[in-house]
């Protein structure tokens, strides 16, 4: 079993949902993905956090099997996002953002991070991700993620980031503004031809489609009676796709592990949105996680062999 | 073998979408759905045309095992529909519609089509589906399909429609509006109080969602590289359903064939969005249609068993 570097922000997040609302309550990519993750395989987080941030869940992440040394203690205020989700979940509406401690967050890899054989580069300002990877010695499986924003404003950096990992995971309305093209078997052509043999598009309710060297694969979502708040959702799936695969250690990454990855991204993912929050991921058991997992099996069966 | 009764459309469209434009070709639900059951099931056809219909396609739909002497030919012109769409396919933006012929229309089943054990009632006026019903003997099967219109001006009969059906295939938007909930879960649940046990959500790039008898299955839209026209596709999807299911025979309906009779909807419906109109529809073969299914089955497959 290898562990997972992940770098990420962590947040307060005041949330409103037709479901229900939640103010100031723990967020951040570095949070979703490191609990989904450490389901499966030990996690090495580096993140920024102010000094309002609550030590007690540095604790609990600690519990869970995630090192937090690579969180850094800044003084000054956590970073802090405000957002809004109508009926359609899949895309959030930004009410609010104040970076705080993460405007002038310059990631350091601790020393005991370096030897990492599966990075997490989470949704940061691209030349950070870079920096990051700078500081890794031998990175067997690398996995990025960003958003509208960057692609926007820095998209040449980006794809300098991306073009150094072997898997994009994005939603598909970022991959389709990334690559500049609407359809994803294309968008998925363009994102090999800079590098990564592997593109997973995260598509919300709707599931998502995982790419890799020309064969494609598809989930769709487990059809849930209660949803609640899709926030950290994306996280949690590429948690769970990361946790799973380096569970198998670097050396096992084939085409039916990375299958499996997606499905287990998946059924973290459908836990996260049940509550607010991470709620959901923190009181887990590999048993309920099997558990999911059998009804992600019994979602899709169709075939007779 | 059973046969399958199906009332719905016979129109001519004209149809743009970012990757072409299409001016008066055949379509209309009865078209497409008979062309799509024929390879699975013999269909009997109940629309109405005007006197500039070509003669000649009835000669083909008759050639693909398709009955047509309930295609009445009316004086006046055939129902016209002008459509629109963009990226994202998902939506039709309608910019005309003619009815013509299909304005008086009151459907009148043959005598030789009143056996039919299978019956998909077109999207057509509620009160008219019910007609049909009314004209059949004893119906073992009967599946309906509706559109925002309907939902919109006359919803208490067409939840009266809906009731006498063993299934309702809809689009998930409509479903939504016609359930008056968002989640597809509880909106499963709604129909079922109504009569339907089974619940097939359409949705469109996504695939399709069926839920059965309190189950729920779920197959993601196979990635194609090239999509033309989304037109008919759904109709070409309740086609392959009910044709695969007809193919087995009333008595035969399991879980199981229900679960690839929504595969093999999703397939025909993959066909027949790569070009414009029915025009994949004509040429295809059994061998084609089942290599297109194990597409399908090497696009969801990922459990070790």
């Amino acid at each position: 079993m290898s562990s997972i570097l992940v770098v990420g922000s962590a947040a307060f997040d005041d949330l409103e949902t037709p479901f229900g609302k939640a103010g100031k309550i723990l967020g951040g990519s570095a949070n979703y993905f490191s609990l989904s993750a450490s389901y499966f395989s030990p996690v090495k987080c580096v993140s920024v956090v102010g000094e309002d941030y609550p030590k007690d869940h540095l604790q609990t992440l600690e519990k869970k099997g995630v090192d937090t040394q690579g969180i850094k203690i800044e003084s000054g205020k956590t970073f802090h996002w405000a957002g809004k989700y109508e009926y359609d979940m899949n895309q959030a509406h930004t009410l609010a953002t104040a970076l705080n401690v993460f405007e002038s967050f310059n990631p350091q890899v601790p020393d005991a991070y370096r030897n990492s054989d599966f990075v997490f580069l989470g949704n940061i300002v691209p030349a950070l991700q870079s920096s990051v990877l700078d500081q890794i010695r031998h990175p067997k499986f690398i996995a990025i993620d960003t958003m509208n924003f960057w692609i926007e404003g820095q998209r040449d950096a980006l794809v300098r980031a991306v073009s150094r990992c072997h898997a994009l995971i994005i939603n598909e309305g970022e991959v389709r503004q990334l690559t500049q093209t609407y359809n994803i078997v294309e968008a998925a052509k363009i994102v090999r031809s800079w590098g990564p043999q592997i593109l997973v598009v995260k598509r919300g309710e709707y599931g998502a489609v995982l790419f890799d060297h020309g064969q494609v694969f598809g989930v769709p979502g487990l059809p849930l009676a209660e949803v609640k708040d899709p926030t950290g959702a994306g996280d949690t799936f590429a948690g769970g796709f990361m946790g799973y695969l380096a569970s198998h250690g670097s050396d096992s990454i084939s085409p039916s592990v990375l299958r499996r990855a997606t499905v287990y991204g998946s059924v973290m993912a459908s836990f996260t949105v049940q509550d607010f929050g991470f709620t959901q991921l923190l009181g887990l058991t590999r048993e309920k996680i099997q558990e999911r997992y059998h009804q992600f099996v019994e979602l899709t069966a169709f075939h007779q062999a």
